[in-house]
């Protein structure tokens, strides 16, 4: 019995990410955006311009993280709390872990397909835009 | 006294790549297409469906890569071989240095501002991948 | 479009960590200062005789912080905290990301040009002698 | 009995890195320089305007190397080839140790009290800067 899944095209991603951009803009925060297929690995990224540096590395790995656990990172947040009962999965695979809002994953017939991750301005920015991003798959 | 530099755009990293992923269909390569500025930093990256899952970070790298040391990667390639003057550069930068065809610099006035970097394929696909995706700049 | 930005230039940087070298002396806090440019890369970098050698890769990661996110690292602290907006940003990028006092983002015309690191002394010596190099911009 | 070893001050490696930068004007190769101490760790650093940002990296391991092995990294490529016996040395150390030229040892009274590396330009130049900058030691 092999397994079947299904995973985001390079066209679902850039759909994404362009309903991203554009939530980004009107709401004045220049974001980095990128998107993960099933298998946790980058299809798609972008970084408007003057959006911070720093913040690659944080939205492909906001992606990661969200196919990674099936979870938005910011569900994950509250569990990685100190005293909950993931605290510390922030140290696990490689410092990918990222566990702050604006990581979604994406799903079709209930299924994860991939995930998007948004960086670039506060928590609540980050959450923004990345719904915006996810409600366009 | 700043120095003033020059830098590619989101907008310009989209043309580019959108160029690379035209060619790299024209011709049957699914590959990963990326763009980074004149600090190294990345822009934009696509992954074509299809394409490699190893060669997300080696598109990304040779860009960095041609950005890094103003070079074509197959030009330092020649540089890289036993005997010669580079020999063993590819272990520097933690592993960020690519030696081999697929990443050209971007250049403005006779000034590099970024650079593209292309994997998936050949040697010789991912070259011409890159050439076109340079040449839409 | 090319996106035009300004860097600081070596000359910038060696005042800027001359002036932080002068206050660390007369606080008598032997320090590390570097100073990276507007990509967040490395432009030069000072260990002051008996200074921590730990604090090498600590003050040139709180300028590459500083520089990354746009924002001061002793800011960057305070939303790293357990419970807060960026709580576990500091296992991003690759372990570079400093989230303690030190780092300072140097701006010209309101612009980021790069950033100063310190390392070597408790929070506050560190945020004080950055804060003098800095002055000196 | 304790080891008692000598190490450059700062006000040293400040002197040598000037002769380096120095004679990398003269010769037109912008170049890193960088020297570290007889326990292999930073201590100054110098990126001249417009030198390669992938040279940071570099310049500041051929240092470590030189120091590491108290042996100037284009005798040590030539152990490094493949056949010879430290082929493969590359890969030790995490990745620091170049193996072409451009770092080389700065001794006192014929010990090694640490070293200085230079990275900018092909091997020939770098090798020019970095004699000229061990020759102000």
């Amino acid at each position: 019995m092999t397994i079947k899944f299904e995973s985001v095209s390079l066209e679902d991603a850039q759909r994404v990410i362009a309903a991203g951009q554009s939530e980004a803009s009107k709401i004045g925060s220049p974001s980095n955006v990128a998107v993960v297929d099933a298998g946790g690995n980058l299809v798609a990224h972008i970084r408007m311009d003057n959006a911070w540096v720093g913040s690659v590395d944080i939205s492909i790995n906001k992606a990661f993280t969200a196919r990674a656990f099936d979870t938005a990172t910011n569900d994950l947040a509250e569990q990685a709390q100190p005293g909950e009962q993931f605290y510390g999965i922030q140290g696990s695979n490689h410092g990918r872990v990222m566990v702050f809002a604006g990581g979604i994953p994406l799903r079709r017939d209930g299924l994860v397909v991939g995930a998007v991750g948004v960086s670039g301005g506060s928590g609540e920015q980050d959450q923004t835009v990345a719904e915006a991003a996810a409600a366009a798959f």
